[in-house]
């Protein structure tokens, strides 16, 4: 497989453990809990019951609920729990609205911006015991499953039929559909199948009273009435807990191959961006930018040999899928004349599995390449092509005069998702005070997205303002009133705290 | 270009005006009018002074505003306000909420459920006059413009940059993008290009208080906060008035080729479809069936020829559409494969402009052969694959006693969307209690779509439960109330008025 980030997110975890070590509970002294109720005794007997005590977690085996994936976040929540069925959530979640228990909403608690950790005592609702695939419909491809199901075990479910998931991420071995659907997981394969809200046909969900809301359609086209399901897919379990998914799943494509070319220029880049979207319309499956700096890490740090001239300023690399393999005939020709006319100066292709695997390794390993350097700066943001590098010249002038080891861009040029990253000894307050919030104010200028795929949560709820008007996040505010007019689920996230 | 149903609505609808006789006001006698304000002569200077006399419609000329396409509903409405601008559009709706009058959304008005026309005397508000491009960035495909659009017109800008819209439609020489986002038109590419779902990058959206609502982003990524934009997306006018819209929009296929293939049972189109599905799940763009009734009536009313053995009880058109022609070859493999395995019974291919157009004439042509045997009951249904074709011989079978001219299945296989039509001489009340809501109750049991493609509106409310269930139907209400509390935007559409 050429889509392999997996072991990639777990390695960076670590080096974020060590690291980390700025972000602790004081940051967040400025928040109040919430007026609810508190878990007593009879509480915990009606969940014990209903759940089993296999499934009501309690005690030390708690403490790894409540930290979010880099460690940089933690709750003080004293129960998970973990039903196994719609009804348990239903039953949970009626006994948590009438007793005015907040809850905590989580899948595989990969999430970035600490969106699936308690932020005070919310009892955390584990959908991980919710892990059984329902049906599979190999003429559709439509898969329907629980919220809980692993990502990569889909995927490899799929796989055996002929078939694939239509996104990746690099957290599939860990996160749960349930919450890609909750935060609308973009990754690597939306150039191609688009984003999950074209995916998803259908899903169920149980709302802040218990209630269980079936909009479980598996059909493509169903016209009847509002589009309800969208309320849920990116509202990061604010308006319900979604536990049944209906996803259409393309077919395995054919043939695969992947390229990968030095330029000059940015101004090639995008020449090069739209020669190869106008051949290869119907096969691009990536478009991937990395700039001179971010190869530079991964040979240096990781020692990853660059696969063709090493010294150039910018690197893409090209994946193309389709039902025959003359498109290994097309991109040389298409590369070919690219290079006769000087919009790329290097280029190297690949259609074996292993050498794929290889090229893909130089762009999987730049966030872990660029962690050996101390401390990263991490910021995911979407910009119009045309602005899609600015800010990274833009922020290497902001530091010229710190301690920076490295200011990178790189990520998905193909749906406009920049990575920027900047890389230090160690997390320093004048670098951060740099970088925050002028990245969010550029961006916001350039009408670009703060957060391109890895949501609010809690983290970034002070920043939404930069890409949301005052009217959007009113009507927002008004949806999760209607919804859930306790605010018991998720209490704390998307939504600023500072204003409350 | 291998779609082009234009002319054939426009013929259809001159038959339906003849033919479509039962449909008159006294249908919806059981109605009551809300309790609305009633234009008066200041509200009428002040629409005049706001839009100009020419912006201003009132006398005859409003007459083919109250009416639907198929002439089949007519409104009372005295006034019709064609806005320029988002503004004047803000200006109007606060005002009719300042004075509770109700106003009626109209685009093209080409729908075909009566989502577009007043019921009693709404203020019809159509966005005609708002049809510019605002802008096209060739390097993305995004294209933002306003909602009174023309598809057609914009179909043929982007073509002349090398896009195509992803969507096309019969309507399209009428109908407006803003219309096509309110309703979530389906249509003929949804297979390949998915929906305008994951289509729409954004929009902008006047509320009914006449505030603006901007969610006009042009980026393919962005995760911060609800997705807004897709309360407007299907909700036929009821939650704001869309007036700005930003759309992905994909190159231009390379290649195209068609093929007509003959088989002699359904399970073995669905073998077909499998067969296809994995062998250009990169390529495939269409895939539509015909029943031999469907097909006979083509010949005998149309005189179109079968360029494959008419005798057969099944056909299919596939397209295909590709970077490179070998999916000439690979087509050719793949039919001659089928032949040899007796999946199908007899096929041709083109690859030519004329001879694709020539080809998809037959398929074009279904509808307008039934309405020459007098009238047409029609039935937009999506239903599961395995099903798809079951109620079209119980339809029969119900109906083998009654005076009926055609009974047949045809439409979007590939999507699980059903065309069912029955052609009788002329409308009649016991051959149309024979099929409903039998044919709703069915798809209801097949967990069906009971409107595939073409909403909800007005004619259909009654049959939402079929496909909706109570909560589904509180929590719309409850969202409608919430965004729009006095009910002024297209009252009487979506939700069944009898229990109003």
């Amino acid at each position: 497989m050429a889509f392999n980030f997996f072991n990639l997110r777990k390695l960076s975890t670590k080096a974020a453990l060590f690291k980390n070590v700025q972000l602790t509970k004081d940051r967040f002294s400025y928040l109040k809990r919430g007026s609810y109720g508190t878990v007593d005794f009879t509480d915990v007997e009606y969940f014990k019951n209903l759940l089993g005590v296999n499934n009501f977690i309690t005690g030390e085996e708690v403490k790894s609920y409540n930290e979010d994936w880099l460690k940089s976040i933690s709750g003080f929540s004293k129960y998970v729990l973990k039903p196994k069925t719609t009804e348990q959530v239903s039953k949970i979640l009626k006994y948590c609205y009438k007793r005015n228990i907040a809850v905590c909403v989580q899948g595989g608690n990969t999430g970035l911006v600490g969106g699936s950790v308690p932020v005070f005592d919310e009892v955390i609702l584990s959908t991980s015991a919710m892990n059984s695939i329902i049906s599979f419909n190999k003429l559709s491809g439509v898969l329907v499953c629980q919220a809980g199901c692993v990502l990569e075990n889909l995927m490899n479910y799929v796989q055996s039929e002929g078939f694939v998931m239509p996104f990746d991420l690099g957290a599939k071995g860990t996160c749960q559909i349930g919450g890609n659907l909750a935060t609308n997981a973009g990754g690597l394969r939306l150039i191609k199948y688009g984003s999950l809200q074209g995916s998803v046909l259908g899903l169920q969900a149980v709302l802040a009273d218990g209630q269980i809301l079936d909009c479980l359609n598996t059909l493509k086209k169903d016209n009847t009435g509002y589009h309800l399901k969208h309320l849920f897919i990116g509202s990061e379990g604010t308006l319900g807990v979604i536990t049944k998914i209906a996803i259409q799943c393309p077919n395995t494509p054919k043939f695969v191959n992947v390229s990968f070319i030095g330029l000059e220029s940015f101004d090639k880049v995008l020449s090069f961006f739209s020669l190869v979207r106008k051949e290869f319309s119907a096969s691009l499956s990536s478009f991937e930018l990395m700039d001179s700096v971010a190869i530079k890490s991964v040979q240096k740090n990781i020692g990853i040999k660059c696969p063709i001239n090493g010294d150039l300023k910018f690197y893409v690399l090209v994946e193309l899928s389709a039902d025959n393999n003359y498109i290994s005939h097309s991109i040389q020709n298409c590369l070919e004349k690219a290079l006769d006319e000087e919009i790329i100066l290097d280029a190297t292709v690949a259609d074996q599995p292993s050498l794929i695997q290889n090229l893909w390794k130089i762009r999987e390993n730049i966030p872990e390449s660029l962690l050996r350097y101390g401390y990263v700066y991490k910021y995911d943001i979407t910009l119009p092509h045309e602005l899609f590098y600015d800010i990274v010249p833009e922020i290497r002038k902001r530091l010229e005069k710190l301690d920076v080891k490295a200011v990178c861009g790189y990520g998905h040029l193909g749906d406009g998702n920049l990575h920027l990253n900047v890389a230090t000894l160690e997390h320093n307050v004048e670098i951060a005070s740099a970088i925050e919030p002028y990245v969010y104010e550029w961006t916001s200028k350039c009408k670009g997205s703060v957060s391109a795929e890895h949501g609010i949560g809690f983290l970034k709820s002070k920043y939404l303002k930069y890409s949301k008007t005052n009217l959007e996040i009113d009507l927002m505010k008004k949806l999760k009133n209607t919804i859930d007019p306790k605010n018991i689920l998720n209490p704390y996230k998307i939504f600023p705290q500072d204003d409350n």
